[in-house]
């Protein structure tokens, strides 16, 4: 018989999956992804598979890093990686980053004022491309919910090419939630969607000089109920094309670009 | 015994390779690519294969184009797409589109005097997203040379989301050729690189009202040198960022909007 917890069922639920949580590893793959992530201090690795090839191309990296390469044979490379990806001979299986609380992010991290919220955008290439462009404008932080978004997962590096060792990208349990808090602290909170009623630049305008989120949807739903009535004001890319819509990483690097030259 | 050719051998090639083009098809999939092709007047159609499921979604497409669909089994969609896509039960083969020539599009072609020229961008994913934003963005053409670039495939009409019907993509003999033909019809060439010695919106003030082509470099190889040196500016996009760079097709994505917005 297994002797009755003293802690509530909620709790035991929860430390759970924290524990799965932490013990969930990710394996990244390809010559860049692999780099960047061996060079990152902060990375916890755990196994690096290369050819021999790959491993002369990577030497300083895995100099760097500390870590025992394993040698595969490039006709058995027998790593769990996406389907039809290419691993360029290099495979790492690592640990998800963690990035700390949204407050300390989002109110004293470095860089600009400027944020990138991401409503249930669940195609790995598209958030790799947003993290991207997210690094490349001096965004804070990429936010996404926990669940129905993109995990961390090697096709996720790979796009983001390097991006994601450097770019905060922070899943958060509720993202209406987290909106609010951003809020609080004093950020405006600017939706993206073709039915806006005012621009991008009349709403960057009336923002002025202070912090900025910038908030999309996936494509098809776009932003649900609660995230668009949660933005501070809704804004429109325009466009003169009467037919076709933005890719979601192409409006945010768009978006990006427009509110950091601003 | 093959009697002589009259011909020289280089015009029997030529035509040779003119009727292999001719023959060329494509195999278009994924229910958005197939619709918006059945509902395209000018798109020359072959076979269409659906299932059942996606017969229905597609009922008034594929009444609209007269096309008589051979219905699959959806545990055996053996179609040749590419590998890991999701063709949703929808397949069509297709010809390549003719859009005329460089001249006939780019001077008295509809939208603004704004194209985007591609040097050697070979992800169809990377070509497709360009086509939906230059779509969006009302330019006029994305010219590419006819090698080494992603040529039109299912996994690129899909990325591009409809637009491959609607927006004109050139690949010409020579890129050099034709920059040099585009800019003896008035159009400034803006090739974007990072080392470019002024921002994009120096070199759009520069150009004024005058017709736009942005040139945008593969990721790695960026520009060759012919084509920087046949580019009437290098400008970049500025960025706040340390570290890493855009995507190609967000470059495009930011440059077509601080062009389309100018």
């Amino acid at each position: 018989m297994t002797p009755p917890s003293k802690k509530p069922t909620w709790v035991v639920d929860k430390e759970r999956t924290r524990r799965a949580e932490a013990r969930e590893t990710v394996w990244l793959f390809g010559l860049h992804a692999v780099r960047d992530a061996l060079l990152n201090p902060v990375r916890e690795k755990l196994r690096l598979v290369v050819t021999r090839n790959a491993a002369d191309k990577l030497e300083e990296a895995i100099a760097a890093s500390g870590l025992e390469p394993e040698i595969a044979d490039p006709r058995k490379f027998d790593v769990p990686i996406d389907d039809g990806s290419v691993h360029q001979g290099a495979a790492l299986e690592v640990r998800a980053l963690n990035w700390g609380k949204l407050a300390d992010v989002c109110i004293s991290g470095a860089g600009a004022p400027l944020i990138v919220l991401l409503d249930r955008v669940t195609d790995p290439h598209n958030v790799g491309a947003v993290l991207r462009s997210a690094e490349v404008f001096g965004a804070r932080a990429v936010i996404a919910p926990r669940h129905h978004s993109a995990p961390e997962t090697g096709a996720l590096a790979k796009t983001a090419s390097g991006a994601l060792e450097r770019q905060p990208y922070l899943r958060v349990p509720n993202l209406g939630d987290a909106m609010q808090e951003l809020r609080d602290m004093g950020y405006v909170l600017i939706g993206l969607d073709g039915d806006g009623t005012v621009t991008l630049d009349e709403a960057l305008a009336t923002a002025g000089s202070r912090a900025v989120g910038l908030v999309l949807g996936a494509e098809g739903p776009g932003l649900r109920d609660r995230t668009r009535e949660t933005c501070s004001v809704i804004a429109r890319i325009p466009f003169a094309g009467a037919f076709g819509s933005l890719n979601v990483s192409n409006a945010a690097a768009v978006a990006l670009y427009a509110a950091a030259t601003r």
